[in-house]
């Protein structure tokens, strides 16, 4: 694996090169495991001119959570708890001689990088911007083979669930027990916080799970995604509880699965970003519900669980072959629920099939 | 409830305008939720020459996670998905004539920061350092009784596992398990990931669960805490797995539970931060374990799991009454494992009894 860490951090040498910058910083956690395979709390990689180093305030513990760091990557640990590992790396590059220093100021807060400052005065500290982000964006096989894994445990995790007896038992309980069984199936944990809407919470996107039961007659909404050596997908279903589900529900549930299988069949490779959104929204909007949509249709996954592409109306750019994305409308009725449907998929050529769909638990309307 | 956080509000604006500034923003969400609370995602408080804002990337949901908002404050949800709160601030403050803004530098990235300034670049940005956190120190009687009953939620949870077969069932799924009846016992969710460690791991600081299994003869270590109305507390204790513990187990845990004590005893009005540390430390360095101790021996807590007070050697500040602490030391063994005890107190004044003990778990060596 290591060349593949090297490669990527070469990558990102050639890009800040060009820009004229002799050495970069990278503190983002996503961004540090992307080029490094591990991420100790609070490490910092310099890329310097010649060596790259990993700084770290504690040693690496080589735990799951923190990823399988290159084993060709130089580390230093700080010799004083509570230093700053960016402190550390702007000082060293200045020992290094290093002229110009570009460091992530959307991750940098406002005194970090004055303390950086103060230490190494004569370095010139420039932005790197979403340089990391970006080359993160189209992911390679072995980053979508954890992605599908990721997307195999978590359906494995709702399939479980529907067998079991749902009514009378409340979101948060549903909510753990999901949990719990990601981690059964060899998830590393949870995505995200596991969301598990019932009746008037149903269709909500981003609920947290409340005291509130399942009841005869409810929508039931369901969104969790595992978190598989660090990548990250996500999976959305609506069921009906009970026997025969009302005519709003069936009328809400074929209106939702129209637009998301809409957005599902805009993923092609150039495709813009918004029109992606649009296939979706406009579904929902020409059927009356164009207000209070969520502000976009959906968005990359892999290391951090939303990231870059936003599939949104304003959102500027193309699709590209090898992007894992999320493709989940959904519609809320106030006071009486609704329905959202959520799937991770990876742009593919059409030659080859079209979009590849990671989470393939089913979308009919099951009756639970 | 709300002319608390108006009080508090008051205290940190009497602060600021001392220092000659005429309004604050606080973007730290703890920071925000203390001053209002709750806390919308993203949500940034202009605390103004008159009146305050919240400005909101959402409307509040009022779910228990985030808290319930002072009603009688002004809130603003800003009109464009995916605005920044802070810059809309900015602005808003430019607009309605502030000359100069304090705002937490320590929070603020560095790209929020320059946005902020160039929607506003008439208003001169300063610092206002660790403002809010110094104010959240010293705790409330209505602060300390969430922090009670979080300690008492706790308290059951490690109780009811005590309970339990242990031997043959991995750190991660007692791990799940505590934090499962977290939850079943009224917490909005753990404040922290629950620790398990067994065997060689148990004892180590902050270590996450594993597939290892608990067997006969270990030390088994459990950290976990829960979160009620977003206050946070800790607990720690170390058991042996088996009728009779080994002499070196009860050695090193009879040594660990005198420093605890000696760090417990020396939680009192007026003593330095550095004194309960080296109350702690002395007893384990006496007895040859210096080296590679954790690098404090406690800290505050509250809105966070680890915020200020630091019991740490360098630390510089007194305890006063009604700062609510963790003592918690340990010795870890490479290879063997270890002891760690962790209890969560609050500073009282000897006439009143001396320190409050919240976690009432009992700290005999049970052999389970």
């Amino acid at each position: 694996m290591s060349e593949v860490y090297a490669a990527r951090r070469g990558r990102l040498r050639d890009r800040y090169a060009a820009a004229g910058t002799a050495a970069a910083l990278v503190t983002r956690p996503a961004n540090v495991r992307y080029l490094t395979g591990a991420v100790p709390p609070g490490a910092a990689l310099l890329l310097g001119p010649q060596e790259d180093v990993l700084l770290c305030s504690h040693a690496p513990t080589g735990e799951p959570a923190e990823g399988r760091l290159d084993e060709d990557l130089r580390v230093t640990v700080l010799p004083t708890p509570g230093g700053d590992p960016a402190v550390a790396a702007a000082d060293l590059a200045a020992t290094a001689g290093v002229g110009s220093l570009s460091v992530e100021e959307h991750h940098l807060t406002v005194a970090r990088h004055r303390a950086m400052g103060s230490v190494a005065p004569q370095v010139q500290l420039s932005d790197l911007a979403g340089a990391v982000e970006q080359q993160r964006i189209v992911k390679d096989e072995d980053e979508i083979a954890c992605l599908r894994i990721a997307a195999e445990i978590a359906d494995q995790a709702l399939g479980e669930l529907l067998e079991s007896i749902l009514v009378g038992r409340t979101e948060r309980h549903l909510a753990l027990e999901l949990e719990r069984r990601l981690v059964d199936h060899g998830a590393d944990g949870p995505a995200f916080p596991t969301s598990v809407g019932t009746g008037p919470n149903s269709g909500k996107s981003g609920h947290r799970p409340s005291d509130r039961r399942v009841e005869e007659g409810d929508f039931l909404s369901v969104c969790l995604g595992a978190n598989y050596r660090g990548y990250c997908c996500e999976v959305g279903r609506t069921f009906v509880i009970g026997t025969t589900p009302a005519d709003w529900q069936i009328e809400l549930y074929d209106l939702v699965f129209a637009a998301q299988r809409a957005g599902r069949q805009a993923l092609a490779p150039g495709a813009e970003y918004r029109d992606v959104d649009r296939a979706a929204r406009h579904v929902l909007a020409s059927a009356g519900h164009g207000e209070g949509l969520s502000p976009s249709t959906g968005h990359g996954v892999g290391l951090e669980i939303d990231e870059d592409p936003q599939l949104a109306p304003e959102s500027m750019g193309k699709l590209d072959v090898c992007v894992p994305v999320t493709v989940e409308p959904g519609v809320h009725l106030p006071g009486r629920g609704g329905v959202r449907i959520d799937d991770t998929l990876v742009v593919r050529p059409e030659a080859d099939g079209g979009p590849e769909l990671l989470t393939i638990t089913t979308k009919e309307l099951l009756a639970l």
